[in-house]
């Protein structure tokens, strides 16, 4: 298969929510402008993206919400459940330790870290209680973790980020405002970015494209 | 200006993150090299992101931090301070509420609302009490907000949104994993598509461009 960019991926993962949703409410085929005007972009864009992975749409038809829900789980590696822990059990940490949308995604959080003693042991979701982040390493070791969230400040970021790597940890979604010096996969979040890409909509008008 | 890709926004706002964090480390002078490796993109990319808003670098010096800070902001509408309200006093609502750098950034968390009894009147935030959403319309005509985030469950997001726009907010951010029908810009908040992006990374290794 051709190199897929990463935009791309980006905008799979958006159309997969977009299908889940269909799906759940009983729709059965969707036609590219249907996906471009939940994604906000142009129908002939969701025909370029989706052609990277076969012919998957019937001309005039539109494409299968299951099969082709199903070919972008394949191609996300979606087929498996994702082993995460949360670093941090701040704001940030509680919530996505909470988010259940994330093991219906097949993320599965299973454990959090914390350094502060007031945070430990305590309960911060259903069947997750907080540990001490000296029992990083053992826990890596021992459970085989997929996916390392960093929701810490950003001046213990890279620290944790190399620990993790070194442990064994295959990639990190890092929310701290910092830029990481590991060699695994990250995925950076700045929940900020969506804020001003808003700004930039509301003052030029440029919304609807 | 030639109209903007939705993709180049987005980006210009995470290129801000990073010559804050120059900024910060007293760095004056930024390659379209360095800016390509912080955002995982090519310096191709970099260069013709930039482009847009006229001949912003010096050959073989880079671009100037400060200047080029100052030119995505006013790109970006970030010249002004952004009132926002938060509807929604959950884990989500709460992290929200207490992320410093929303008001680093211009965007000033002034309200958050809640239907639920037992979270109205409490403390979320320094300075920020749980109002009752049944005062939302009455507040934002008094206080003329700009942008509300939506962090609320998928099945009430729509209606709120319709409320929000006819009371004159100008633009949501939507945590719900649903597709809205107002016209006013809305920018979708999915925090699983960062998790997917970084399996599809994870699985095929295709992280270093």
């Amino acid at each position: 298969m051709e190199k897929v960019p990463r935009p791309v991926i980006r905008r799979l993962a958006v159309y997969l929510r977009c299908l889940s949703n269909l799906e759940e409410k009983g729709i059965k085929v969707v036609s590219s402008k249907q996906l471009a005007s939940m994604l906000q972009i142009k129908d002939s864009q969701v025909r370029k993206d989706l052609s990277y992975f076969g012919n998957l749409g019937q001309r005039g038809l539109g494409y299968d919400v299951k099969k082709l829900s199903e070919k972008i789980r394949e191609v996300l590696g979606l087929y498996k459940m994702w082993s995460v822990i949360i670093l941090g059990a701040g704001n940030i940490g509680k919530a996505l330790a909470n988010h259940k949308r994330l093991e219906q995604n097949n993320f599965k959080i299973v454990a959090v870290f914390d350094s502060d003693e007031r945070k430990i042991n305590k309960q911060i979701a259903p069947g997750l209680k907080v540990r001490n982040v000296s029992e990083l390493q053992q826990f890596v070791k021992e459970h085989g973790v997929d996916i390392a969230v960093l929701a810490v400040p950003a001046s213990v970021a890279n620290d944790l980020a190399c620990e993790l790597e070194k442990a064994g940890v295959k990639g990190i979604v890092c929310f701290a405002p910092t830029t990481l010096t590991c060699r695994i996969p990250v995925e950076y979040v700045d929940i900020t970015v969506f804020f001003k890409t808003l700004a930039h909509s509301i003052v030029n008008s440029s919304y609807n494209i």
